[in-house]
This record gives structure tokens, C-alpha cells and sequence, in this order.
């Protein structure tokens, strides 16, 4: 990594533009990380390294305020930065993502106070988020001791928690009302297990977090005034965003693994020699011609929905946060729930079906060309696509957009 | 018919204004034609009310210039319209887009003034065009008579020249060089063969065609002046576009088959009583839901692609015809051959898979639901899929985009 | 017909006395029916000639006993000939099958009498049985008048009813008591109301039969001894074994639809003149050689998971009729509905694939090519696979063999 | 492995003397390599321990004559066996099927002679065989030293070489002719290199091999008599009997995969608390029960054709040698090819989709889960099952059979 920091640290000099700017940038990252991503996926370590690049990119502050120095993107660039950048590596993809979804925790949740704050705060010390809200486990419990919260419990998955520099947690008070809030990840009482050893997404540090008496002042809890809140409609676009990340991710992954392997059919493959008309390159073969076809057509067709769902649901995140209603919220539900299927049956597919275009040479453990398959397949089981199924059927069927759930 | 026709008379009064007021126009039509689909594929005749609908509808000037009583629409608009067609007639989807094509060629192959004349005849006329290129039949000759040329020959498939005013012809000279040019379709010297009778795409008058002595003026051979012509690379957009306009065709014949199954579902469909929990109705079986959820998803993937390929296409298009570069011509044409190979995967198993969902009785003759199935399986053969995928597959592995043939 | 009567007459003398031998007779029988298939699915009559046929050529008595001058053949030859005559023809396939397991309905429901007696008349007499037995119509009512039942009511579909000498009735006593009888097609009042008009399977005169005052003598009614009753487990397999007759009828249907298309593509279907290094014949495009090798390669996997399940049914068919256990039944239940389920998704495949590999010519109606996919799709809703799936799962998950129903 | 050990020493006392006994001792084999297959799947090293187990159960000289203590048995078991080990571990599952192979490449190419020594020699011995025979491979050189042979060159993969007692070669002398003859493992010359290290079967000990003067007598060349040698054409049935091993072993990995995976579904997973009417226990999900079902039916298939295809192959490899025709040869090449390709498809989309029935917690290392995709994958990659599809589509569009090639 050495290297790819110094051409960091002097490439990045100035703040992309505009949209394409943005996506520019991520492909320079996206070309960095793609080196050694093999390598780190055989012999993870804590991403330390990566994420400096994210924030010396400018990245991490991508939907930051411009007033604060951030890029003040909308999310339709951000979703496509984590595109691009987990073609290359699907873990820190998934680590950039989910920053953006936890720096946007504030609007989803926060008094218009929190927000001018935060986002003030984390903007101009390029603050690199991670969190721990998975809703499965055992709440972490939050106890009122006046002025502040006091947190204990454990979380089972706490993505990128241990290389970011904030944490963005999940409690819930005795009567059963939620409190979210970030805290820094050094804080006292919060340990960071390291015990993420899952067959993908390997560098995503999502082991588990214990708490153990952090402290959260009552103002840092999201959306409470006086030790009260009042929940919008528009918190609950949060989860939603999330769906969209991973759908972007998943999305990214299966580029990345079409990409890779046309490079190694063009460098690499050799044509078969028996059985009919030899061809002179592999890139003559008829079966690997249509293979290609299959895969760069049906690429296509969930990107372009992705793209189209991603500009709906971020008609929605940039809307005034009142004006965003239920049958809205519904609808963008659906639309991403449908997306996410789509890639996660498509990828998986390419992901497996690669090998079959680059050949048996190609399972070499250098090559690590199993860990696209390994990635999308281990994220992809967040929760069960069957439901997610089920829910785009019944809306097809009957009209009826889900329930807001922790997962819909 | 009697019905609808002077529903049509009254209704349509007053021409759209924008791209949304075309489609809620198209969506109507729809309705009516929608009413006795399966009944007109049953008992097949031509379609001349149902092009006089069109007509009484405006969708046939569309795309004519808005100074002469056009709606002087974009592609966009017309592709969206025809799908909208198809929807609830797969045979008037394909003679509306069919149309559109061949009332276009003149701004493919035609000269300024060809152009500007035939544009003002057929839009103020609010004729109806058919056409016979099929360029896999030995060409119709062509000879040079002076002022005129002679056309001779057969053509196995002539789509809509029975009901319609005008028809696209392409014949060939002795020296090779082609000619394109519209005829009145009661012009001395053609006659239409009615032996059109295919299991699917039954009102599209796609029969043969026969020409003795038909008689084109010189002037009418679209591009000539002179009796020599200069295509342009902008001409070889047609085939792009006719492609184009198959694929918005197949995804409105698949996107009518689950709506229509989806109606059957939830008014007619018993809940299965035997097998573990027993549900009150059928939209509650979750094997009904998952497909509708499969159904949606995959049409709204290829759905998302078709309207994207759709507007490049059509910046194409409405491009000054000198400016397209073949560069933009491939790139157009690999898109569209990745969407066309998508949607008659997907179509093909929604029209399959719409009776799980609706269970044995709707396969009673009186419903008609294999006609989606029918249609779309008859039409997808146009030219073989398989070489589509091919294309794609070459693009997407050495970054070549196809050579402009008939077909791609 | 008038010729394929001629022949069969005088072609069908002796009788097969060997499996093999009954195979061959299947073809011969199969080759006189697909002559005309398409003809008569355009053009539907009750198929009396083909019935015929069946009669002249032995195999209506393939099961019946050789005392009498049946074939004394083992369903495992019954279920392939069924099979055989299925890819020429699906309705008159599916007429003999159901018509073997109506003939078998005295031995899973009958007394030992009954059985000499029925299969005594059946075998004799050449006779051929249609039935109506559907159990999700409210049960025909069968009211004890002494020495006789009365029947009165309505069954929906009654296959082969109108072609059949005799039909096989379910009725209810008032006391929920099933009555199975088989009567003469011609008893009075009974009626067939030939309203079959479907999609599919066009000849199988499976309209609705109404019974208006039907006698049927106590001592006909199966598995009667005095007015009373004791039902065997091994009659809950005549249910298994109507689901294995289909599971046969649609494998005969795909390789028919196979074997069709191929000798289209070698005689008729043209090599594709665009695109790379073209070919001098259809039968060398890697697609159209691809295509065929998927298809053989599926329909001969599930051929032999077919044959293999067959053979166990046969063994519990053949047995000793006390000597049947629950387990067995249930295990022979869940093989039986994997094969259903596989052969109806691979053989829709074929069904549809087939047009890829044939070209667009082979839509004209006159080919009639759609039949097969109509045939198949309309008798795979029979009931629904997906529950079917379900069964299956629950006994590789939980070891548990589905519940005995009317549908598995 | 110590455990292991002391188990298979005391447990495996005497020798199966069925079919049906064989596979008891190949399951209580695999019940033992289970154990900690995951654990070995992480941390590979040279699986002496395992071949160790293979001997002392007796399943490496299964093929062996009875005469000198082997089990005499047919093909048939062999393959079937194979497969039961490779449900536990596909790498073992592999080196034993190899070795079956390699144990009869002497009656595939030896003389009479070298049969009856051969055989006696190994299967009194217990010997297990490694092989390098790879020809894309440049040829090992053969040179004529006189009495001897003497052997020199490389082969990229030399499967179980490393673990094996005997190791078969194939050299090329100056004029071409091939050379088999196996080899001490531990010959002077012959270095294994350890270097593979691929993605799947990780245990097989595939590395390459180095040959430096490796001394083989020419009565040990197979088929050779006064240095010439006159090849049957039962020979080739040596390609298919390899393919046929991989196909068995592919349906071993894929069963492996499902079993461990309904164990996880059974005891781990849970069901999902969203979402509709939820349920108390995985195994009562819709969508779990499903897939299971699909998996199960699938598998089912599969193994019918594979299970059928080896009594065919069966058949001729027990068949007097001189007695094989090439049509024999061709059409089992054909089927061959058809099942094979059959369980590369439905194999990895179980591997695949295993998961979305255990859930996100499945993917922890420590289960493993993932190595039936990667061994699966790996080893499917051997030849493109694209030619493999186009040899059964030639056989079933214009009857003929493969050319033998090394592949087919």
C-alpha cells in the first residue's frame, strides 16, 4: 500500500466539479484499490490504508455541504461513487457506502440543529463514519443518567467501526423508543471485537462492537429535543437508502468480475483446440462471444434500473424532509427492492459463469477471482431477496407498497 | 368494432400537447383496442378499423411536423406509444411502429426536398404506411425507364400494406445500388397475396406481396437526384431503429400478458385448499406473489433499459443527419441489440408463466391468453437472437461494435 | 383418417409379446398419428379414429390380462407407450393414459370379483374408458335407491368421456362416502356437453359432463361389499399414478416438440447469412448445435429420472395389494412430484426454444409448431406445481412425505 | 487426524462383499472425512492421512480381482462410490476416482501380460495411483535407451501425485507415438513441485511435475510388445471413463452442498420475523421449502442420468476388449457429455443458492459453506462444457458422435 498512498497523497490534488468529475475520481480510486485487491482479500487486514485514500480523494465528503469544503453532491453520484469504487474492491465499496448512509443519519433522524452540526463537523475533518444497527440483535440498552445516555450491550456486526473515526449506534431507552446517535470510535467503553472472518467481504471489519457505559450527551441523540422526538416519515428513507447501497454494491461487484475476466480472456485464455472449426483466439470462440453477450446485456439492464431508481430515491433525499409521503416512500421501496433482485440473481450468475470464459487455468489462488463470487454472495444474504420478491408482488398484484420495516 | 370506432370518433378531439398527454392518448387506445383482443385473434381480418382508430387518434402523425397538423413528438414519445399499443394488440403495436419507421425513411434516405414534401403529404393526409423490405428475398428489380423506374418482383412479407395508404418499397438496380420509395398502396401492379396466416402477430397483414410494372417516378427514389445518390451514415440508423422499435413491441406485449393475468388472479383465481395452510384467496399464495414479484422485476430491469437505449437513440435521430459518426451508430446499435436480447428472455417466460398464476381454466380458448405468448414468440425470430448476443458479446469483450448489416 | 385406418387395420395383426415389442407398436402408432397432428389441432373433432387406432394396435389391452387377451404387460411399458404416442399427439396421449388408469381404478378401489370381472369385460371387449372424476367440482350425489345409486350432478371436465365406451365416475354419498363406479358412456342420463374449447390438448374432450338420474347397481361400485366399504393404502396410489401419467404425456410432448423442430432445422431452417464466418448449413451454427444439445441433454435427465420413478411405481403397482405401506406410497409421492416438476419447467423450455432453432418460417400456422407448447401449458396447470415443489422440499428438508390428497 | 486414524484402523475390519455393502463402507468413510473437510478446505496440506483412510477401508482396490484380495467389483460401485466420498470432500473424492482410472489404464492400453501383473501388483499391495497426463501440456519426451525408456520434461498437473505410491505417465517418443506407463512415485527423477494452489479442490495435490531421467522398461510401456504397440479402440473408452468419474464427482459435490446445507437450514437458521405472517421456525417458510424442493428435484435428475450412463458405460468397460465398437463409444461419449454438462449447470446453482436458504451467518469461515462452490467450480472448468453442449446437440440434430479427442 505504500505506493498507492504517495500517488494519492500528490494525485488528488483539488475537489471534483461536477457529477462526472465525482465519477472520475472514483475510477482513479477504483484503479488504486484494483491493484492489490486480490492480495488484500487473501491476507485481510484493517483497512487503514484504504479509507485514507477514500478521504484523501475526497470522497468521504462527497455529500458534505460545500460551505464546509464538501463536494455537496447529490446521492444519485454518491450511490454511482460506490459503484465504481466496489468494482475494484467490494469491501471498501460496502465501507464507503455505508458512510454515506451514516453522515446522512443526521437528516434522516436529527433537529435541524444535529444536522447544521454534524454534517459541519464531520465535512471539514473528513471524518470517516461506521456503525452498528443491525435490529436482529438484542437492543443495546440506553440508560437516562440526566445529561447523557449511558449505552451497554453488544452488537453483532459493526461494519468498518474499527478503522472510522465516528460510530453511528443504535440504542433503545427502557420504553422502547429508539436513540441514535454517533459517537467518536475511541470512545471510552466502546471495544471493537475483530472478529469478522466471513468467506466475502473480508476487509470490512463488520465484527462485533461491545459497550460497555459510553457516554452520549442527550443533545447527540438524533432527533430529540428536550429528551423527546418526534419521528418523520422521512427517517424511514434510511432504510431504503441502505437497500440502494448494497443494490449499487452488488451492482459494482459484478462489473468489477465481468471486467476482470474479459481482461484475462483477452490476455490469457487460449482457444480449445479439438472438436470443429479452431479458432485462432479465444476471443473468436463462439461460446465465449455469447457468454459476454449474456453478461454485458443483462449488466446493462439492472444498471439501467438502478440508475432510474437511484435518481427516484434521490428526488426524495434532497426533497424538503416534510414533504416526503408515505405512498412516495412505498413506491421507492418497491422500485429498489425490485433492483436489488435483479442484480443479486444476475451478478451471482456472471460472478459463477466467468470461469467458464477465462478457463481452468484461471482458479489459480493468485488470481483471487473467486472473491467476487465470494463477495456479492456473502452481502447479498443481509436479508432474505425472497421477501424482497414477495413484497414487488404484492405491489404488482395488488398495488400495496410494503410496510416500512427494518428492512424494507 | 362498430363500438369502438364511434367511441373514437367523439372522443379524440383535440391533438396532445406533450410526451405525457401522447401517452395517456396511446393508454386510451389501448383500452379500446384491449376490449376484443382475443377475440380478434381468433378470427383474424384486416385491421381497418383498427388503423382508422389510430388515425381518428392522431398517434399516425405523431412524429409529423407540427406545421402541418403533426405532433412533431420525439422518438421517445413514439417508441413509448407503440409499446403502450402493444400492450393490448401486439399486431396494431407493430403496424403503429412499423409505421413510424417508414413514414421516417424519407428522413433516412431522402433528400431535403424529398423530405419536406413527403412529410407534408402524409401528415396532412393522416396516411397510414406499410411496407416489404425483407432484404433475405431475392431483391425486386428495378429498371430505369426513362422518367421513371419499373419495379418487378415479389416480397415474401409486407407488414400492414393491406391497410394501408402508402408502402415503403425496396428494390434493387441492375447495377446493385438500392431504391428505396413509397407507392400508393393501390398503385397498378401490386397486389397483396392475404397468405398471411402465422400463429401469432395475426392482424399484421405481413403477407406477400406482388409487383408487375409497378411505376416509381424518379423523383419519388428516395436520395436520388440525378439518378445518383450519396447515403449517408445516417441512413443505417433505420435498421437501428426498426430493431428499436421491435423491442418497445415485445415489451409491450410482455407487460400486457402480466397485467392482463394479474386482472385473472385477483378476480377469478381459487387459493389451492390442499397443502399446509390454506389461504382465503389467491393473491395471498406466496408462490403467486414471488412470480408476480419475478414478472415485475424483470420487466421493469428491461423496461429501465429499453427507455434509456430509447433516448439515445433518438438524440441520434433528431440529430442534424450529418453529425452521427459510425462510432455513435455502433455504440447505439450494441445497446439496442443488449435490450432486444433481454426483453425476449424475459417475455417469453412471463407469457409462459402468467397461467401458474392464473391456473388451468384460464387456458380456456375464450380468454386467449397464449396470444401474448404467440405473438411475441412469432415476432422474436425476426433475425436470430442469437447473433444479437453475439454482438454484444464482442463489444463488451474487445470493445467492436457490429458492421451495419440488414439486421444490426 | 380414411387412410390411417386402412393401414391400421391391416398392419396391426398379432400382438406385441414383449416390452420392446409393445414399444415398437407405440411408434408405429405415434408415426400414423403425427401425420395429421397439426391438421387435427387446427380443425378439433372427437378424435373417434384415433381411438380406433389405439384399439386396433393392442394398446388399449396392454395392461389387461393375458388370460383374457390383454398384454399382461407392467405400467412401467404402459407408462412409455403412453409416452410414445405423446409425442405425436398429447390429447390422444393423454386419452390412453388416463384411460390405463381408469381401466386400473377396479383394482385400487374394486373387490377381487370386481377386478376378474371388469378387467375380464374391459380386456374382451377391447373397450376404452373415459372418466370424470375431479374432485374440486362439488361432488356428483350419489343416492342409495335400494339395489341401485342415482347420480345426479356435474362434472366440469370428463376426459375422453364423448370417445370412451365407458366412463369412470365420483360420487358422494350422502354421508361423505366416495362412490367410484365405472358405467357405459351411452347410459341414460348421462351428457356430454362437448364445451371443451381450450388453448391446448384440443382433442381430448374434456368438456363438462352433466348426470341426470345415472344408475349404477351396488354391486358396480368399487370396493362395495354390502353396502360398506374398506378403502386400501395402495388405492391412495392411484392418485400417484395419474401424476406419473402426466409426468409422461409432457415428456412425449417435449420430445416431440425436439424431434419436430429437428428435422425442420435439417431440411428447411436456413444458415444465417450475416455476422462473422458464415455457414453453408443451418445444422453448423454453434447456436442452432448449442440449442440442441441443451434440449437433448435436459429431456434425457429427465427422461431417466422419469423411467427410474416409473420402475418404483410399477413395483408398488404390481405388488401384493395389502402389501403397500404409507412410506412407501410417500416416498414414491415426493420422487414422482420432482419429476413433474422438472420435466414441466424443461419441457416449457423446449417448447418455446424450439422457434430459435427453426427460424422464423416455422410460425406459419400450417406447421402448427405452437401445439406443443399449447399442449404442454395447458395440462401442466392441472394442478400447481409450485405446491408440488413445496412437497418436495419439505421431504429433502424434513424427511416428511407429503399427505395423501386428491392431487399427491 | 489422529482420531480418524484410529478409528478407520480398528472400524474397517473385514471386506464388503455387495454393491449395496461398498457404498455403506464409502458413507462411513465420508462420515469420517466430514468432519473436519472445512477445517482441511483452510489450512491444505499433502492428504496422506486420507489416502491412508481410503486403504484402510478397503475402497482403493474395489476394482482390484477378487483372486488376489481386491473386491472385483464393476464400475457401477466404483463411480458411485466415488460420489459418496465426494459429498464429504471433493478433493479426496477426486484422488480416488483418479486413482480407479489410472489403476485401469492398463487395461485400457496394456497387454494381457502386463494386466495380470499389473493388477496383482496393486491391488495385493494397496497401492494408490497419481497420474500426469495432461495433453496440452508439450509432451514429455521419450527417448529409446534400449532396453529402457527414458523420460524427461514437465506436466503442469500431476493430481495426487505427491500422496501416491505408483504415478501414470504419458510420454511421446521421437515419432509421435503416445507412452503410458506408471512409474514408483518416489522414482529417482521425478520431483513433485507443490505448487498448486488454486481456489477449489485444494487437497488434490495438483502441482506439476518435473521429469529428469525417469527410467521406465519398456515392458512397462502399456500395449508395448518388442517395442510396438497396436491400440483397441477400447482404449479410448479411458477419455470417457475420466469424464464419467468427473461427473460423478460434481454430483457428489452438489448432494455434499445441499445435505450441509438442510443440516444448517434445520438446526441454525432462522425464520424471518418480517414481513407477512411469520413464521416459528425456518423450515416452515415458503421460500426455504421451495428452494429445498428445487434442489432436491434438480439433484434427482441428475443423478438418474449419471446413475443410468454409468450401467451403460459399465457395460462396456466389463465388456471383452476386443468387443467395443466406435458407434458403443460414440453414443456413450454422447451421454456422457449430456450428464455431465447437466450437473456442472443445476451444481453450481446449488452451490450457489445453499445460502439463501442458511441465511447471512452461513457465511462464516469457520462453516466452510463455501467450498462446494469453489471445488464445484474449480474442477468444472477442466474442458469448456460449451463443446461438450455442441457434441450432444450434433449427435441430436444429425446423429453423429464425438470424434475421441483427449476431451471426448
Amino acid at each position: 500500500m505504500t505506493t498507492m498512498r504517495q500517488t494519492a497523497a500528490t494525485e488528488f490534488a483539488g475537489r471534483p466539479g461536477t457529477a462526472r468529475e465525482w465519477l472520475d475520481r472514483a475510477r482513479r480510486v477504483a484503479r488504486l484499490l484494483a491493484a492489490d485487491a486480490a492480495e488484500r482479500d487473501r491476507h485481510p487486514r484493517p483497512p487503514h490504508a484504504e479509507v485514507r485514500l477514500l478521504k484523501d480523494a475526497g470522497l468521504v465528503t462527497l455529500l458534505g455541504p460545500k460551505a464546509h469544503g464538501g463536494g455537496g453532491e447529490r446521492w444519485t453520484t454518491a450511490l454511482r461513487v460506490c459503484r465504481e469504487v466496489s468494482r475494484a474492491d467490494g469491501s471498501i465499496g460496502q465501507l464507503l457506502g455505508y458512510h454515506y448512509l451514516w453522515a446522512w443519519a443526521v437528516r434522516f433522524f436529527g433537529t435541524e440543529a444535529q444536522i447544521a452540526e454534524q454534517e459541519a463537523a464531520y465535512t471539514r475533518g473528513g471524518l470517516f463514519y461506521g456503525g452498528a444497527i443491525n435490529p436482529r440483535d438484542a437492543h443495546v440498552v440506553a440508560v437516562d443518567e440526566g445529561d447523557a445516555l449511558r449505552l451497554d450491550g453488544r452488537k453483532s456486526f459493526a461494519s468498518g467501526g474499527a478503522v472510522s473515526d465516528l460510530t453511528c449506534l443504535l440504542a433503545g431507552l427502557a420504553d422502547g423508543r429508539p436513540v441514535f446517535a454517533a459517537v467518536a470510535s475511541d470512545a471510552p467503553g466502546l471495544r471493537y471485537n475483530h472478529d469478522w472472518d466471513n468467506m466475502g467481504q473480508r476487509l470490512t471489519e463488520s465484527g462485533s462492537l461491545s459497550l460497555s457505559g459510553v457516554r452520549v450527551p442527550w443533545d447527540a441523540a438524533l432527533g430529540y429535543t428536550g429528551k423527546s422526538a418526534r419521528p418523520l416519515p422521512y427517517g424511514s428513507l434510511s432504510l431504503l437508502t441502505l437497500q440502494l447501497i448494497m443494490t449499487n454494491l452488488y451492482q459494482g461487484i459484478a462489473e468489477g468480475a465481468m471486467e476482470a475476466a474479459a481482461e484475462y480472456t483477452r490476455t490469457t485464455t487460449r482457444p480449445w483446440p479439438y472438436g470443429g472449426d479452431v479458432k485462432e483466439s479465444a476471443t473468436e470462440e463462439w461460446y465465449i462471444l455469447e457468454a459476454y453477450g449474456d453478461f454485458r446485456s443483462k449488466l446493462w439492464a439492472t444498471e439501467a434500473l438502478i440508475d432510474r431508481v437511484g435518481e427516484e430515491l434521490s428526488e426524495l433525499l434532497h426533497a424538503p424532509r416534510g414533504a416526503v409521503t408515505p405512498q412516495q416512500r412505498g413506491e421507492a421501496a418497491v422500485r429498489i427492492a425490485a433492483a436489488k433482485q435483479r442484480i443479486i440473481k444476475e451478478g451471482l450468475e456472471v460472478c459463477t459463469r466467468i470461469f467458464d470464459v477465462m478457463g481452468a487455468r484461471s482458479t489459480a489462488s493468485r488470481h483471487g477471482f473467486d472473491r467476487f463470487w465470494r463477495n456479492l454472495r456473502t452481502h447479498s444474504l443481509h436479508d432474505p431477496v425472497a421477501y424482497k420478491q414477495r413484497e414487488v408482488g404484492r405491489y404488482a398484484l395488488l398495488g400495496e407498497p410494503p410496510e416500512p420495516t427494518f428492512y424494507s
